[in-house]
């Protein structure tokens, strides 16, 4: 047997059903040996120097120091003022790209059959500048903000996300007909980018047109970059294509590897520690997160795994049409990657 | 037999399939002995005073005139600087409320069936208010605009059209959540002016999630109110769900009665002359307006006809899933209007 490099992971279980389906992760990467190691910890914000909201400390040092972190769901805070911790956590660890791999399951019924597309948002700018005014009385504004190097960044990381994970086309969903300085800036860039990679197509469409296609046709789309709220939306959509938030994974990326994987669905507080949540979509992001850290192996065994158990219609959680407990999904599950040894 | 009263209507048959289903329109209208005059008139834009484009006078004096106009679809002008004419239209007469019933066709398949609902966009501020700059080198802004006056005046739309055509529900639309003071502003109208309207249902909705929930299950919606780029959006979703802009009537409309129904896609160059063209959206537009004009009697009749040939499936352009001309399927709910009387 050969020496294994255990690499550790900052694991934020979250709140509501998010400490549920983290232990049924945990146990699946523990059946399926995955060389990781947990390092738990908490990120409800908290109030720093001069009252301004920050991620605490320890949670902020975890991440820095492993890079890579795994999040369930967190509680939307009510307080006025607060800010969302999802945003903070973007924000303070600079996770540029949202990630998000919408492949039809099968087993899993939905009116569309051959999804198999990625979304990719841009996740630091745009709409999300959260700078506002009040002009006059009755009159507000709100200011988009886009500049040429997150353009820049965000479409050369989807074009080398399509060369490495054998994807043939990219396209950049904008509305440069209607906001031609800032989407145009945008597009421009994602121009530029294509240039250096002849070897993925390149295609530019109109976000109104992408929805009404996507809607008629998902089979047609491959790789999708754009802005931060166009890429919310789409997201979004094309997640309710294959099935809901509580199968799909996505992840945030930044620069130097460092990357926070989630499932995107709510804390589910009426179910919350019950044995009833669905750990689908924070499984499925770990195994993102494994192909991210190269163990692209560890990650195939656990999703065959997963996939087969939908597939197989057998041990199924409410959501996915079954009544099974989310401790019997998850243990069928652990049975087939001990199966495949 | 009564009098009737001929109300004249500006017919501007657009370009590419334009004069065709515009035709078609008319020998319908005519079959159906619609109690409506014809005005044609061309808008191709025109430099003004000053080098700023607008609408020929002639065009724009009938339309002052007549107050309702049809529209074809119109070629999107390729000289830098020239503006959409749709856009240029919509700002001409202050069509602030863009309107789209979404309702499933019976016989015209899709992956839905019990699609029921009504899109209403706010139609001449927010992201679309062409506002921006350049900050510094590689820096864009764009400004989106939200005023109390545009919010208050499509949220009594939306509320006065849910209660005039049976409908129970209105939802709001909103991301005001990351854009508070803007989508803040557009929400706090619509909260108000549901007060006033006790007898609808409100109810408020993140755009995100309106986009998720929308393509797993249509059917929970009725209608819904939103600032202009959203429903620019969810109207190309909604309309992909019934089967595409080729079956989707829209109108934009304004104060004091004026209004302006289009079909919404495209000039369709390809098959321009060939008599291929399909003609439904703009039909089913132009019952949209009979209504507005209070001629329920002659919408309903022609509404009828025309989804009578489509259920039928006997005859039905290649767009339909047939191969039969233009004239032919015109021809056939011409015979069906007949056979009404
Ligand atoms: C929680 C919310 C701030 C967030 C967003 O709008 O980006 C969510 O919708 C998402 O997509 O992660
Ligand atoms: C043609 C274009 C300017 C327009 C828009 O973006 O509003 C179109 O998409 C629409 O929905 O009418």
């Amino acid at each position: 047997q050969h020496h294994v490099f255990i690499q550790t992971v900052t694991l934020i279980p979250g709140d509501g059903i998010g400490p549920e389906i983290s232990t049924a992760v945990m146990k699946i990467f523990e059946a399926a040996k995955a060389p990781i190691q947990w390092e738990e910890r908490n990120v409800t914000a908290i109030k720093g120097p001069g009252g301004r909201w920050m991620i605490p400390p320890e949670a902020k040092e975890s991440m820095n120091k492993n890079k890579i972190g795994l999040k369930g769901p967190l509680k939307t805070p009510i307080a006025a003022g607060h800010p969302s911790m999802n945003l903070l956590l973007r924000k303070t660890f600079d996770l540029y790209a949202n990630v998000r791999p919408c492949v039809s399951i099968e087993g899993f019924k939905t009116p569309y059959t051959d999804v198999d597309l990625v979304t990719i948002r841009e996740n630091t700018e745009g709409e999300y500048s959260g700078i506002e005014h009040l002009i006059v009385d009755g009159v507000v504004q709100s200011i988009k903000l886009i500049t040429e190097e997150a353009s820049r960044r965000i479409a050369e990381y989807a074009f080398e996300y399509a060369r490495n994970n054998q994807r043939t086309s990219v396209t950049a969903v904008h509305k440069a007909n209607i906001m031609r300085m800032s989407d145009g800036l945008f597009l421009r860039k994602c121009r530029e980018v294509a240039e250096n990679y002849k070897d993925v197509k390149f295609t530019e469409m109109y976000l109104d047109t992408v929805c009404l296609n996507m809607v008629q046709d998902p089979s047609h789309f491959d790789v999708l970059v754009m802005p931060n709220l166009y890429g919310d939306i789409l997201s979004d959509l094309c997640a309710g294509l294959i099935g809901g938030l509580g199968v799909t994974p996505s992840g945030n990326i930044g620069a130097n590897g460092v990357a926070i994987f989630e499932s995107v669905h709510g804390t589910a507080p009426d179910i919350a520690g019950k044995d009833l949540a669905n750990p689908t979509a924070l499984l499925l992001s770990a195994v993102m997160m494994l192909r991210h850290m190269g163990l692209h192996g560890h990650a195939k065994k656990i999703e065959t795994a997963c996939f087969d158990t939908i597939r197989d219609e057998k041990v199924l959680t409410k959501d996915l049409g079954g009544n099974a407990k989310c401790s019997e999904f998850t243990a069928d599950i652990c049975r087939r990657v001990q199966d495949m040894d």
